[in-house]
């Protein structure tokens, strides 16, 4: 039931660079791949107003991968970590502080579109080189929120789902409500495109891996 | 974790009309619903080239629902059903046949935009009238496929994912490496629009059910 790009990387040591569970559902139930996990260590601590949206994301992804690799001393065939921001004209949406935070980012979010990025890197080394090959890349999707009334908005900011979730939504849960509708990747918003399967089958093609 | 309208749903009885597992995935997991299901026994013999594909699922939705709200002879509060289609260039595509009916299929959605529509059907009775009150609608999703190589299409026809599928793939599973974007709602091309969620808030709001 899996694709052969697939079935050869299960031969291969794969690192998840990344702890969110979203991103392992992705690799997982929708891919079918195996893998180690090693969260990054990487404190995303850049500053973001040296960056757009897409460089910052660019950045910490590759970042966290080059943690993850240093760490590793290279006990891996193919390392992948990602970052995801939500964007509202121009403003990068961290995770929420508390519930007035929650609600405030909600309501910013409420009757507008906005953007998702997620940058994704992948690091692998060829045959017995010793330098790993490092390729990034970043995917865009834009989401255009419902005008949703403030009580189901407050209800929502009740459930306790938004606090671990960059933009303060997931749409892959309840927040599903909130939105009408996507342009683009659906898994980019939840956290890793769907660009990232075409890529690793084209390395897995080439012989890159 | 759940919405207030669903935990008012839970105090009642909501049928879902289908036994499709993804429709099910959505009311279930994304929605945190409970319900019974009762699928519909309505066979799906509408001749197709007496409607559009939007009316097409419409009087499929309608037809399902109410043959399982005279069955259940209106013991339930709320009756859910659905009818999804996938659409290129104004023809209908249903679940291909065999594998050579599913390469073809999914040879013409390669490379190209297509629509899929689901249509949607809620049967309730308000307070204690006799008769029941019936609302329908229809929501559109354009999917675009990216230009996959004829081997890709081929793998996947080869682990047995299309079968059970109208146009020959599942958006949900390993053929989201076939699809580059999508313009509408996610939930929708999986089997239910998240405007169902929309439409349940407000009848739950205004005392409807």
């Amino acid at each position: 039931m899996s694709l052969p790009f697939v079935r050869h990387l299960r031969g291969k040591r794969v690192v998840l660079a990344s702890g969110s569970p979203r991103r392992k559902e992705i690799l997982s139930s929708v891919l079918g791949l195996k893998y180690d996990v090693v969260p990054s260590t990487f404190p995303e601590t850049l500053d973001r107003s040296k960056y757009s949206p897409k460089d910052y994301v660019l950045a910490n992804a590759r970042e966290k991968g080059m943690e993850v690799y240093t760490r590793l001393n290279s006990n891996a065939d193919l390392i992948i970590s990602a970052d995801t921001v939500v964007c509202l004209d121009g403003e990068i949406l961290e995770k929420p502080r508390d519930p007035d935070h929650a609600f405030d980012m909600l309501s910013k979010l409420n009757g507008n579109k906005h953007y998702v990025y997620t940058g994704v890197t992948l690091i692998y080394k060829k045959d017995n080189s010793s330098d790993p090959i490092t390729y990034s890349f970043v995917e865009e999707t834009e989401v255009i929120f419902r005008k949703n009334s403030e009580d189901m908005i407050r209800a929502y900011v009740g459930t306790g789902d938004p606090f671990d979730k960059a933009g303060g939504y997931g749409y892959q849960g309840i927040a599903s409500v909130f939105v009408e509708k996507i342009n683009g990747c659906y898994y980019n918003v939840v956290g890793l495109p769907s660009s990232l399967f075409v890529k690793l089958e084209e390395l897995v093609r080439t012989k890159e891996i």
